[in-house]
């Protein structure tokens, strides 16, 4: 009695209106996926923590429960992402060599909330396609996530399009950047102009031409214009040139109205690489959908393979629909009449809902709206509008 | 690379022919229970882990995996059931004085596995009517059971009916008996007769006639005949009497041809009470769907309402079932010619499945069986087979 019906705080349960909602967009982007040829596959809750972590990074691992194993006393992990599953499944499990294009959906759990208002457990669903490292795949991967968003009604979309290569080439170019990888993205990501400045003026700092492309890039950031602006200021290393032909091919091949590019995002998680994208939407703090490159954390599970994907979480995109109209059902009145029975069947077979009453229940149900009933009309079941 | 493509013990992947299968079961199983006028809704994977045991027995809290939450400090439970927090919700949120019938479908943990060849993780999907304690909700319930299994393609399956009334009433009725409680009903499970004598020989042990008593309820098990039988030789308790009129009326609204009744057998989980039942399909080892009436253990969240229910783990019943036929697909050349996307996406609205191969990729994939192909013939994009 001492409040057991508490929930940790960031955890909630679906009630019946919103779970429904929920299970018609799961149906319906599964569906999706499938007419793109892509396979569902699922894979447990719980890991061995090294497995789920392998390829991570130091955030994924914040993220994620551990519990111990009483059959192999090993840690293991409630999974925090199943992007890295689905990476493993690819790799080992079905060791095809050709492109394979696999999707899935399932509930994924967070030590820590996102932010204020983001939920501890979320419903990831997500496609990812494995063996191909050409930008196509990107484009087929991000016109899946326009389709996706456009699945469930939001057709307002903004799509920020970043490629890491450029961050990663420029920091490769100076030795004393190298060590300092982590610090440089962190700023970078905040557009911390004096921060990276300040990396110049300590001892064993940074080059001054390197710091002066990293506020380059950390400036480039707005239309496509900014591939042009990036063209002509940042050093013509050759990833550099490369990663922009990738972000101008795709450009091309992507007929988005709202788009933004932003050189100076590294990705999330720490396994992305190459290209990554975010969809927001208006009157959303936080991205709604995230996703991108990750060539080669395959190699964690045996087998070097290129990557591309994106995910959501599928109850915060539910949740940023219209409220479902209510469902009619039509009610039955108590007994074991072999007629009753078989009008009943026979209506629930045609997918109708039919709430058959216990003998004395009054009818309550919040999540439909019963505006017919079945009633004997002279020997005979019909169903009639309930008044 | 050492090994980070294995999983723990008892845990498995769901490659995607399973999958689907799994999916569609899952789909048709919900819709039915829709057609019932059951309402889904979903809990957290993790709650405090007191919440969680709230009202269930010792054997459902070895089952639970624990966890520290960093937010609150306090132990978190992964579950290993859903029916305690469906309970939750019937009692505490939705909190309605009427009928409520509630659905559910998610995955459960467990610490340790069933048997053998028993996963750990289940996907269990289940259904609860609360707030009606007469015969006929359990009746309602049992025929959903059947239903459910019939649209599993299951016609096979064989019928246990419980009831721990009697169990119940014949410790009640002797105060030695009470004190050693959860001992007369483990054996009574394992029918161990010389284990039950035995507790009349020892210090403060079992008055004779409860022993008498218990060794009949013992070898209670069998056809519709042991209703008959049982009237005749257990006590004239009045709860006794209760019972086996309540299984009487259970079996006069069922028309199952298979069908056994067990008298010594007191339910799982230590929540049960009132009528239990079990679902068994041939060449399996254990029950295949699990159900009964858990009166009263809404107490932990509040509210004292009756409850009865049933639950099976749909990725065990997918496997009974025969593997599911490849899907057919369409394949289309690489590009993006304006009038070759369109076709695409005509196509996949339509429902079909369009594999659009990336340039220079061989067309590979296990889950589909392609059997026709986009081709520009004429300047015009057709359908046609592959040859």
């Amino acid at each position: 009695m001492n409040g057991h019906w508490l929930l940790p705080e960031h955890l909630a349960d679906v009630l019946p209106a919103e779970a429904r909602r929920v299970e018609e967009l799961r149906r319906s982007l599964l569906d999706l996926f499938r007419t793109y040829g892509f396979e569902t596959v699922s894979a447990p809750m719980v890991e061995y923590l090294d497995s789920l972590l392998a390829g991570a990074g130091e955030d994924l691992r914040l993220r994620t429960f551990k519990l111990v194993d009483q059959l192999s006393g090993r840690t293991l992990g409630l999974r925090a992402d199943m992007t890295p599953q689905a990476t493993r499944i690819d790799a080992h499990l079905l060791n095809r060599q050709g492109v394979t294009r696999l999707c899935y959906c399932g509930p994924v759990l967070h030590t820590r909330p996102n932010g204020l208002l983001a939920s501890r457990e979320l419903l990831q669903i997500g496609a990812e396609i494995y063996g191909y490292s050409g930008f196509q795949a990107d484009l087929e991967i991000i016109r899946l996530a326009i389709a996706t968003l456009s699945k469930a009604g939001i057709t307002n979309s903004h799509l920020v399009l970043c490629h890491d290569g450029l961050i990663q080439a420029i920091i490769n170019s100076d030795s004393a950047a190298v060590a300092r990888a982590d610090e440089i993205i962190s700023l970078l990501r905040d557009k911390d102009l004096p921060g990276i400045s300040g990396l110049a003026d300590i001892e064993g700092g940074l080059l001054g031409q390197t710091v002066e492309a990293l506020h380059w890039l950390a400036r480039l950031n707005g239309g496509v214009e900014v591939l042009e602006s990036a063209r002509e200021h940042l050093p013509p290393l050759p990833e550099v040139t490369q990663a922009l032909q990738t972000l101008e091919a795709l450009l091309a091949g992507l007929d988005m109205t709202s788009l933004s590019i932003d050189l100076a995002d590294a990705g999330q998680y720490g396994y992305h690489s190459g290209v990554t994208f975010m969809f927001y939407a208006p009157n959303w703090h936080d991205a709604l959908v995230r996703g991108g490159r990750y060539d080669n954390i395959s190699m964690a599970y045996g087998r070097a393979r290129a990557a591309t994907g994106f995910s959501l979480d599928l109850r915060r995109l539910a949740a940023l629909l219209e409220p479902a109209a209510p469902v009619r059902a039509v009610l039955a009145p108590a007994g074991y009449d072999a007629e009753l029975n078989k009008s009943i069947d026979k209506l629930r077979d045609s997918g109708e809902i039919v709430v058959q009453l216990l003998p004395h229940e009054c009818a309550e149900h919040a999540e439909f709206e019963i505006d017919r009933e079945l009633a004997n009309v002279g020997g005979r079941w019909i169903v009639r509008p309930l008044n």
